[in-house]
């Protein structure tokens, strides 16, 4: 346990940066010592070094590095592609290419962070295409692995299995499956449903399942996203991410629409304050800052995006999904994963 | 206003027929004789006969035909097709193409209603796919109409500016909305996101702005199913079918954990004494029974779905869709609007 690792850190990038950036760093101190990591910090000092002077133990483990320039939120990629060399994400990002640190986070501009990260940072070796994978808090009281969520339009089944590798390993090292249950995502569960591709993917699922680290499920629809029914949902980026909006979207529909009934009435408000731990409880369970934090996996280097709106407690919990997965080794998993089902 | 129309009904499709089917009936007959409705009512009459007679009134409005045959929900599309032409499906949707009957309702097997009506009903002229059509509710206290939801798994920019058509029309006959606004789910909202094909069906909106009675809105995201910001949601049948299954699992994960919340405790338990009153609204504003039904859109004929597990409040509510649709012609306006845009 010798092994040191180190994170960069874009100290700019997210609605509440760089204050929630450092602080949440600050509230996970001693997980990052006790897991060896070392932080290069990039950013502007002007605006970082006042607040990393509140958190002074952070400079036991950290190096500041200056960026002159910021992405903001409304960037478009091509236009930081072109003259962003000097942002604090740019330089964070290089740092996992230059492999001066083994991962990035940042809480910045989507994509932004993407398109950088594909342009500086190769893929890992025999991995066809990146996803951007997220966890999805289920019925069985754990989270569904679910990817691709927009990194590619379009998919073939070599791709589609691939994600599936590298889906049950990211399942395997944040939540401890050992062999998850790994399924497609399709409209309906029949063999034959849906597109070519998707068949031919699942054949690729039998024909290697010797040589496979999971078990492979079948198909499944939108609907088993939360049931648990599955640990990993592989997907082609078009579905995935119609799938992470339209369930955005519909959760933040019915609790606006539970907000407005609970303040109809005086009956309604004094049940409520009956109610307010259960709410909290349920609150808590939903709470998206615990499972913040989209990872792209498949290049050489963890690149993780924080949700842009998120608090100290949201990005730490970001910072962690780096750290467990610099510190299980990832990437040299995945090789080996892909060795083992080379045609 | 002397014209008849007339409705054909599976009686015996779904979980609670033929009960809530002639229940259902019931309890819209003053609705159906304002609107000069006939029933055809296919069934088994050893089933169906003692359930009509607790309703006597029904014999006024119907006909009924018997079929020896039902449709089981595990049935598969292709056995159906091959057999199943007893059943009271096949015949109900059979009165569709005879013209004895403008439009069908069964609560019975999805994929058994679509395969028999594509094979059985032809398509309204110019109109190169049909689309599942459906209705749900949005934060604007209105509802987004979607559309396709499956039955087409791929797509062209055709077929999504025909569903563009098609689904403004429905907005406009069902909630009234004289110009509906109609975007075209994508996975961002830049020009050039997504697809080739949702590009092509972005430039035929603007092209054909003149000729079309909708205002084209521009690319949406699973997350605009919800707050309204549209009318109409264009898709293909993939994307639908995913997003439909997602939201669906969404709300129904949500609501779960919360009830499991509300019983945690005895405090909470009162509370929700309290609170009876505003969850019974905001229960009856999610009410999916309200919006039942999911209407196969581009035949000529309306074939209505409703939902399986449906009671009688649900079915009639479906079948209402059924009536809006006959009563304002709809084929003969997407007949209309399609020669509009001939090209």
């Amino acid at each position: 346990m010798d092994k040191n690792y180190t994170i960069a850190i874009d100290t700019m990038g997210g609605d509440n940066a760089p204050l929630c950036v450092i602080a949440g760093l600050d509230s996970i101190y001693d997980y990052l010592v006790e897991n060896q990591i070392n932080l290069l910090l990039f950013g502007n000092a002007d605006k970082v070094a006042p607040i990393i002077a509140k958190y002074p133990r952070l400079n036991n483990i950290s190096t500041f590095i200056q960026a002159d320039d910021v992405v903001q939120g409304d960037d478009k990629p091509s236009k930081i592609i072109r003259s962003g060399r000097n942002t604090s994400m740019w330089k964070a990002i290089e740092a996992v290419r230059n492999k001066q640190a083994d991962a990035v986070v940042s809480a910045g501009n989507t994509g932004c962070i993407m398109g950088i990260s594909r342009l500086l940072i190769s893929m890992i070796d025999g991995i066809r295409r990146p996803a951007i994978t997220t966890l999805l808090p289920n019925a069985k009281n754990s989270y569904t692995t679910m990817l691709d969520l927009g990194a590619n339009t379009e998919c073939d089944e070599n791709n589609i299995f691939q994600f599936a590798i590298m889906g049950s390993l990211y399942s395997k090292i944040l939540l401890g499956n050992d062999r998850p249950k790994v399924g497609i995502l399709n409209i309906g569960s029949e063999a034959g449903k849906g597109f070519d591709y998707l068949s031919l993917a699942e054949e690729k699922m039998h024909s290697h399942k010797d040589n496979i680290s999971f078990d492979y499920f079948g198909f499944v629809e939108g609907d088993d996203i939360f049931n648990g029914k599955v640990d990993v949902i592989t997907t082609d980026g078009f579905s995935g991410n119609v799938a992470l909006k339209t369930l955005e979207g519909t959760s933040k529909f019915i609790t606006n629409e539970l907000k407005t009934s609970f303040k109809s009435s005086l009956s309604s408000l004094i049940g409520y304050l009956f109610m307010r731990k259960s709410i909290g409880a349920f609150k808590s369970k939903m709470d998206p800052r615990k499972y913040n934090g989209a990872v792209f996996l498949g290049l050489n280097g963890i690149v993780v995006k924080s949700h842009g709106g998120t608090d100290a407690f949201g990005f730490a919990n970001a910072v962690k999904y780096a750290v467990r997965l610099v510190v299980n080794d990832f990437e040299t998993k995945v090789q080996h994963e892909i060795e083992k089902v080379r045609e």
